[in-house]
């Protein structure tokens, strides 16, 4: 008889936001169980979050370092584990996880440092398990529908790429008044050597690369601490070029006050264009100079890509959790079969891992090089 | 230790849809857990469709009968059962559902008549159980702010309300090709009286009196049943009177090819109008002479009854299934809280009830009764 | 050598509205010269006003029988008149203009009452001379290509129109606060027997009436005097029967607090629906089961009547007064060729006529017959 | 007696685009007349063309030189020229008009070079004639309410701005096929040194530039010719630094294919953003964490810039013609009070000059240094 897919989380306390997120995301499609976690680096907190989630106190570790020791030695243990801690703590328990059998699922960036993620990489390659990261945005369907309509030829050769990701949060200090949210993410020695670019670069710059199947091979960048105080930086201007010749521009803040979460990308081709929000996240635009169509989810024909990754029927928006959901459901559908010993499919596969990790450490280290000097720089490898 | 709430639920085997529905807005928030199920009317296909959804064999059962009797001997039954059949099937399991002492959450419309409305109204008061009536689209939290913005006099006196649900789906006799969700539909025997007006016309009945907080008194109604071949109303045109002297539109379809799921509603009052569409939630527009002003969850103070049905930060779309497990995770917070002998707090309770059903009964059969004749008719009692 | 075609105006002096609509939307394509006047019922006003138009003042007339007369004695004499006064005086001024020979193109509603309308329509048969009348909202390129797309089939039977006019600037009494434009169209012995129906209604109809084809037969009207003291509606819902057995609803307002200019339109066909709204007059939206697009002025291949009313390529918007100004150019253009003994094309005579103007003044007539006993009415003949 | 102010017009014959758009911005509010031109380059066919627009054969002058110098011996003649010719026929008309005593407006960009451009200047101010340079996007009412809003410190200091003009029209080589447009925009005999930056880039600089008052000291360009055989940019990014340190990005493009006309911005302050989109000018979308505000014309209070510029009530949208025409009214306007030794308003004096001329010939300067050799560039003065 079939049984969900055992989960245990390291981080997503009480006051976290992203562990919230991921907790819903592994919860709603009924495939995945969560059985434990090390909510906090302080254990009395991390059993207390555990008891606003209903586990059994016996599965509230202190640490991620006990959960996996103790698990280990249940009948009942978890197959996996979700990391959602600040930037700084994902490497760690990541490798401790798959050293100890468990598959992973980790938020974004992947490590604190380029390095850390390649060598993960190799703990990945070596241990045979499976790792996704939650790099969200690919998990629309939209976006789905992009890349297969990019894949199919419909834009004919890519030439420009206009990728942007404002938010406005950030736009007063209020990492100085008291918010969590804030804090981790201006300190350095939490996010790493990236602010903005860190946070929301990585997501412009991996939906850029999923949608046109692109690389971006150098760049060059205009960075900004404009939030007096701030040594990382909370607004970015960048110039993009990639591998088959196409130019492009990306840009993220978090000092566009008024800006919400204004992920969006347009992509133009030789054929035509596409155009995606993510506050809107139901509607692709197609347009060229003969037409404009808009798809949405289960309105005509579309590709098995997008319609694995959608649940309801048209007009019924899905949203930023559901498709957060697709990468957790992917990740578990994987995790099931290997566990098995079947084969997953393309449509189990399809959840950003180590690569699009790699792809983006390389990513804020090129553009913290460019934007030192701000010159143009090729692409860390 | 706290436990989550545990649900049996009674429809909703393969190839249903809003049976799917229900158990993710069930699923999302962690609070509901799925234990049980009658899922078919066939008890092959029931524990089939059980196993899918990796439940315990033994909890699969060929009726809600079944169901109901041998989960009270269980030491770890069910505390609720959620109704996700069709109409003609809604009164007798909640009956005998609240009868045995479970409390019950119940797709609209509530039942197959007004007088069995009624009948089930006595029994939740006479066993002091709880019961929820899925209108799911009351759940979204900018439909809550704009009752809210109304209770609190930001339109004066209300003038006018415009209230549509168009769908296009069964623009083609879709029912007579082998779609089940159609066959039901326009089937009277499983739907009832009405055909639009019972699936789609109830949740614009019910949105524009939750929004409003008016009742309406009499309609006029000019019903069609467009595709040939149908018995039941696939399109209705419905002139409305409110209780205060206000006018208003109604109306709803199911040809209305092109249109997806659009629900949508303007209320118009002295001092300004608000606009509301179901497939774009997150933006509420507040409209007078003055000034266009865009509301959306989390973006400046909004009301709690806002605010409590809202789990992500700004910018973060939630949509149709967030909205359905607001009402899901109330119910269960005021389920969970009289289970404690804890009174629910008045955002606990906000969810539709008994008296919702009664409101769309009385609107089915009132519809009805004016289309026949196509005259003003007052609202049934 | 060709010359600009004369035109002389009655009403439009200092402090109406449409009559500078009318200047504009004449003079913007350099076709017509508005060489005199009759712009006041008070000669010194009338006077003033031509000289703001820097006018010849000895054509600058008193009243408009004065300007008929002494423009006859005139070499260079006015060709055609144009008529912008209230609704009450259109027929005296058309009337003699027509029977002395000039051409005339005249604000709507056409007429105080119908049998106005019937007798105005016999004299421009007898007289053999021009009558345009500026419903001007069927002079947007993209309402010319909705109709030639129903014309060609793309919508199959036509099933169910939707078309509303909702305007907000009657909310509050202003009428009593000094607003001229208010004061005449809440004034039963100067825009008759409608308010809002006669302002906003017979616009909603023309359009309903040009895009699909179409006639209404029957209908059945809620009217309402919101706003105190009012005798002419100021709000109307209506539902619609039309000649080919298509359902519709029809609904107009003045006082929709917050809506702006809201003229808007929904066909809905068998094989799918158009969607317009006069506010963003660019997009037409043609959707249906298997998908949604939006034409645009000068994008792709669209009709010759979309073209030829549309002047600069696309994404450079035309609005209102162009819109307006295509009924003046197509209406000059007939002049010109009947005055030099040509036949005018079907686009010069892209405009409505006489015809349009009395199936206004029977749709005002159907709707307050209607409207007194709330009951189906049949249209007026 | 006033009479219109007497304009004629170099260029805008047969086939030409702009020309066209000139005489209708021109014609639209009856202040200014057209009474000669010197329509093209072969005197048989500026005489064609001013036969077309129904002039006195005497008045289409095979040059404008021949125009300039006739038009003095008459009574009647001219008071205005107006410069509709490709880029490199600008400053020699402007230059003898100016000389001969004739105020000018004048296509954009000003001249070929920064060098003609300066010279210009000191010829108006040797002169004290009007010159009116028509970047027609200022034009908008919206836009110049954006301009006050910042004025008046609705935004707080400026941080960043994001302005764009991406159109798609050039995305194959339509000047190898026949199009007139696209032969003058890519040949660098004609246009200049820059291509798409000449044509688009300098509007957006032109817009970004008037609407936060600020100045752009330095940029970095990334030009490209995309399509194959192009000589000149079709598409640039290009990075900002402005006189008060906010950042920016400006990208404009002739090869975005799906894009129309598409010139927007966003300009991102501490208290707040504004948004603005051409295509749908006559809405203003004022953003902050605290909420979003819609502007629109005649709605609320807005500032005197604004509504000097609006002609219609709410609701009834104006476009680019009127946009165009705000430009030669109020050129006209100053025209006339100087004429008539009358001292022009503020609200008279609200058109671009010299001055914008100059800044876009040292935007396009200095942006082709940058692109050749890709790197931070100082503005040319």
């Amino acid at each position: 008889m079939a049984r969900k897919i055992r989960m245990g989380m390291v981080g997503g306390g009480r006051g976290a936001f992203i562990g919230g997120v991921h907790r819903i995301a592994a919860a709603m499609d009924g495939e995945i169980e969560l059985v434990c976690g090390a909510f906090s680096s302080s254990p009395e907190k991390s059993i207390a979050s555990g008891q606003d989630l209903m586990l059994d106190p016996d599965r509230c570790y202190a640490d991620f370092k006990e959960m996996i020791k103790k698990e280990k030695k249940r009948k009942d243990r978890m197959d996996v584990v979700s990391i959602v801690t600040p930037n700084h703590m994902h490497f760690e328990p990541a490798k401790l996880a798959l050293e100890n059998g468990y598959h992973v699922i980790c938020d974004k960036p992947v490590t604190f440092t380029l390095q850390e993620a390649k060598k993960l990489k190799d703990i990945i390659q070596k241990t045979g398990l499976t790792f996704a990261l939650t790099h969200n945005y690919t998990g629309y369907p939209m976006v789905k529908e992009a890349r297969q309509l990019i894949r199919n030829g419909a834009l004919g050769k890519i030439r420009k790429v206009v990728v942007e990701y404002p938010q406005g949060w950030l736009s007063f200090p209020i990492e100085k008044q008291g918010s969590k949210q804030a804090e981790w993410r201006v300190d350095p020695s939490k996010s790493g050597v990236a602010g903005a670019v860190g946070d929301l670069g990585t997501h412009a710059e991996n939906l850029a690369e999923f949608v046109t199947g692109l690389r971006i091979t150098e760049l060059c960048a205009d960075l900004s601490s404009v939030v007096e105080g701030r040594v990382l930086d909370d607004d970015a201007n960048i110039l993009l070029h990639f591998d088959n010749g196409a130019k492009g521009i990306l840009h993220c803040s978090q000092i566009c006050n008024g800006d919400l979460n204004g992920l969006n990308i347009r992509v133009y081709g030789e054929l035509g264009s596409l155009h995606w929000r993510q506050e809107t996240p139901q509607y692709l635009h197609h347009k060229s100079i003969d037409g404009h169509k808009i798809y949405q989810p289960n309105v005509g024909k579309l590709s098995d890509e997008a319609n694995a990754n959608t649940r309801i029927p048209f007009g019924h928006p899905e949203g930023y959790l559901e498709a957060f959901a697709n990468i957790y459901r992917n990740f578990a559908r994987t995790v099931r079969k290997r566990m098995n010993g079947e084969e997953p499919t393309a449509l189990d596969l399809d959840f950003p891992t180590i690569d699009d990790g790699i792809r983006g450490m390389q990513f804020i280290e090129t553009v913290i090089a460019s934007g030192k000097q701000c010159k143009w720089t090729k692409f860390k490898s």
